[in-house]
């Protein structure tokens, strides 16, 4: 019975019957796995939340209604009901569907996310605008555990005593035991009994999976929702009347329940708790939700990659010094971290999706006198920019921030680009910046900023992509590859320095220097090559970025050097495969030689 | 009797019986009310803290101890106590003591803070090190009510179910009313009934004072901890034992339970409520304690305040548009926005000490269709900095933020300054940056902002410093004060602005530009002056800064124009007077004058 290939508006999902939905379900299921599988993205958490998504089609009228997705890893069924069923092959691909909520994709994303922690906050914005306006519909955030607890998602939680009507938060909670709720109307299901219609076949494609952009593993902040529910009534002093926990993969249940739930809503706000299974439906992926959690499609091979390395030479340092410490927040994975719980655990430190507290704690054990190291994506670190900027540079104190996934990212597109951080970062006084282009010069990078005794930041893409010969940092920040008569690049990182690379190989006369750091400058090397016209090639905005305070010093020093700075413009960079968004942003090697060659003319 | 001078060092509390430190408290008293009379500061909530912090150097050993105070409006008596008692009378001044704990300033502040919310996070980090390094000593982190439910809190309080030992967090509730708690070993007093060695005398002094620098109410976030002690046992979740509510102004209550807490808190960290009454002890303080929450020294007169004429905009704007609505976080004084609650209540949302949350509110509200203006200081913005970038920039949403205090601030000092929103904020895509120098032009800059229908932030300094004829921003982005055939200057906000008119003055063929928007640049006034140098003043770190776009503009578009940007230099800026922060960083007239006069030869 083929269920999905009927369903082309949002409202068709009302005209099913339970039996119907279920077989949906698995349909979606197959849709989702076929579909991540060639493509990457967000497993797990996905495949958890189909049959609540479609209890939520069934009762809600969308997109009058508005539902909402924190961080957005639960949206893939939503996409699918919501009119982008066929497009859905494409997703996270190059002008395909975003891997997350996004507003100008469809009237049915109320919001774009992709950060955690917005979706509250969010919703009650939505609120008090409808109300204001007179208008009449229910806003729903949806938000997984793992994010509940982050900082923006608790301030939304505890401003006020008092919520609106018709809002409904649904907390879903995958997979862990919570103590029995004597609260809610419905009873604790302590564990799922339902079973899916789709089973785990695809098993054989899953084994090329590897860990992709975001395993913000949730293990340490699992706890959370535990102690929060070890409160009777606690969401009542919050505004909300509480109604849990239900079992999320279950249609029926969970159809009826939000059917209460919408009447109970006129009268005030609810927060829904759920229970869901991650990875639901799909053996594998419900075995290692963790690591099924995010799955990338196109990976060769981890070896060079920079978060390996990373856990390699935190381990390293720790087997010699028992006062360094490894935090991150929900990526130990991602950021190769792992490898440091293992052998070292009391050295490590996984906070959660919190990383405005991974760095205010880093920068207390500094001052404690321990060696911390905190590694967060490039884009994440963005929420903890006050923490470095006020509790870390102002003490000028050394903890080093290692930021994963700088640079252009790929398919998980504009919520996830690292191609901010220079510009965020370089303005902070007491702060270094380093940019190693090999796990070699990752290693030296932090034996340099471990050396330094003040606030260091690395940052790195997911994989190397260059050799060259290693010259420590303390040998010359700048290193001369070669330099041209006609034009010099000075590059950024290992993917510019090999499109740089490749410039010079096709322009006669044009050399190439690999800036390792970007603060403070090689004054020397720019003065040095002050006579030849210069060109920046950077993976991050070029406002703030490497370039323009290669201007700056330029300018200030009076020196009249042509400088043409190439990076990203000043504009968001879609999903697509970072050679993608590479030509997007003229900064692939075909667009930096047509530029190089009519700067130079 | 005078006990104050008979204190020198920290351990010289520990010999004074209760009747001493008693009096001890109002000579205390008195010593902050007459400097803080003079050189301005926050009154009430040091005021509230003075039994306390003699209780807690009663009873620990301090520097070995370590003492955080959050944010640090509690801090004065414990700078008294700790060697700093003959400066005292230098506070806020330059060269003087810090306002704030600052750890350069002595080894009796383990962490500087300014900003709220870090306190716990620090402790945790400096127990972890501790325990770590095998050290032996106790944490003590003291929160005040208006911060506890900041985010960064939240998340360190929440992050784990387990917290180390010798650990204490001192929650301050200054004279709010708590339910009756039955859980901690102390029973609930409702009401101080204690007498204070000090009255104030001093009310005509208070006459003067004006509110100043933060005075973030806390109004909105009041019902915070009253709704989280609804719950017995509550930080029992979260690895405390609670100890409350305790009469934080009873030195003899106070002294006792801190010894008992110290016990306790060999064998698990523990969380000591207190209630104490802000001012305590200062008749006009206590009973306005919002008021004189932060009292400034010279403030001549408030007419001419960016602040004031913001209340009044939104006003005029909510007169005829019920959608506008104005948004702040914990600084409704100090932002203007006192106004707009008076009048329109429904219009107005004070989410308390809550960055994060007061922006991610705003972009769900503009997407619900309302049209938000988000008021908060330079310096507090940079808590919501990803939020701005995710939430608001990524959407292209109408959100207007109104960056009060920008710039130089003053005796606030390093934690305080807005010299960053520039570099923080211009590398973000669809925004719009807006640097008005009157109230006219903020008048103007609402307006346009409004039109634009996209990001749009605006900064200005606490106080109008030029006068100038009106044009409107529609008419042209920068605005051509004179031309000159030496130099031009483009100065970026009032300050700049009048310090740029003095250099023109003195200084024959030197033109002046006044630069009301820093994004976009106006290109073609830029072009029109491409053939003459060109100097940048901005009262804003030089790296991110308008100066580093208008090279880097120049460069990418190969234009060899002479460009000095002169602007706040790499390093943070100490308190004193703004004049003072002026000539500290040569952007007083006097230097720049030098400075343009050396470029020019």
């Amino acid at each position: 019975m083929d269920i999905l290939s009927g369903i082309s508006l949002a409202s068709d999902v009302k005209k099913l019957n339970n039996k119907e939905l279920d077989c949906l379900a698995g349909q979606i299921r197959e849709m989702i796995v076929d579909a991540i599988t060639k493509n990457g993205g967000h497993l797990s958490s996905n495949l958890g939340i189909v049959e609540t998504t479609l209890a939520l089609y069934k009762n809600f009228d969308f997109p009058t209604d508005k539902l909402i997705f924190d961080v957005g890893h639960q949206c893939y069924a939503h996409k699918i009901l919501s009119g982008r069923k066929d497009n859905f092959s494409t997703i996270r691909l190059d002008g395909g569907l975003s891997g997350f909520p996004n507003k100008d994709e469809s009237q049915f994303d109320p919001f774009t996310t992709g950060h955690a922690g917005s979706s509250i906050s969010a919703g009650l914005g939505y609120c008090m605008a409808r109300d204001k306006l007179g208008e009449d519909y229910t806003v729903i955030s949806v938000v997984g555990d793992g994010s509940f607890s982050n900082g923006l998602n608790l301030e939304a939680l505890f401003a006020s005593n008092s919520k609106p009507k018709n809002f409904i938060v649904i907390l879903n909670d995958n997979g862990m035991s919570i103590s029995k709720n004597k609260n809610g109307f419905y009873s604790f299901i302590s564990k799922s009994t339902v079973k899916s219609g789709y089973l785990g076949s695809k098993r054989a494609f899953l084994k090329v999976f590897r860990r992709s952009f975001i395993t913000r593993a949730l293990s340490s902040v699992k706890n959370f929702i535990k102690r929060l529910f070890n409160q009777d009534n606690y969401f009542e002093n919050y505004g909300f009347k509480y109604v849990g926990v239900i079992d999320g993969n279950n249609i029926r249940e969970m159809t009826d329940v939000l059917q209460k739930v919408k009447k109970v809503a006129k009268e005030r706000a609810v927060l829904l708790h759920i229970k869901t299974t991650k990875g639901k439906g799909y053996k594998d992926a419900e075995m290692h939700s963790d690591f099924y959690h995010g799955v990338g499609s196109n990976l060769k091979n981890e070896s060079g990659s920079f978060s390996l390395a990373l856990g390699q030479k935190i381990n390293n340092l720790i087997e010699k010094d028992k006062t360094v410490m490894a935090i991150t927040a929900g990526m130990k994975d991602g950021t190769g971290l792992t490898a440091v719980e293992s052998k070292f655990p009391n050295n490590f430190i996984d906070v959660g999706i919190a990383e405005e507290y991974a760095v205010t704690l880093a920068s207390g054990m500094a001052r404690g006198g321990l060696k911390p190291i905190v590694a967060i994506y490039s884009t994440f670190l963005q929420r903890g920019y006050d923490q470095i900027l006020h509790d870390v540079c102002l003490q000028n104190l050394p903890v080093i921030f290692c930021l994963d996934r700088a640079g252009l990212v790929g398919s998980d597109g504009e919520t996830h680009q690292g191609v901010f951080d220079l510009s965020y970062l370089s303005h902070m006084p007491n702060m270094t910046i380093l940019a190693p282009n090999t796990t070699e010069e990752l290693f030296d990078a932090i034996d340099y900023a471990l050396a330094l005794n003040s606030p260091v930041a690395i940052r790195y893409p997911k994989n190397q992509r260059v050799e060259q010969p290693f010259l420590s940092l303390k040998e010359g920040l700048w290193k001369e590859i070669n330099l041209g008569k006609k034009a010099n690049i000075v590059a950024v990182g290992p993917t510019m320095l090999n499109i740089a690379n490749k410039c010079a190989e096709n322009i006669s006369g044009v050399g190439v220097i690999s800036a390792r750091t970007i603060k403070p400058l090689d004054e020397s090397m720019l003065l040095k090559v002050k006579d030849t016209p210069l060109v920046v090639l950077e993976e991050n905005s070029t406002i703030g970025g490497l370039g323009s305070m290669i201007t700056l010093f330029y300018s200030n020093n009076k020196i009249q050097n042509k400088v043409l700075c190439l990076g990203v413009k000043d504009a968001f960079v879609k999903h697509g495969s970072v050679d993608e968004q590479l030509a997007k942003t003229n900064l692939d090697s075909k667009s930096a030689i047509g530029k190089i060659l009519e700067f130079i003319q």
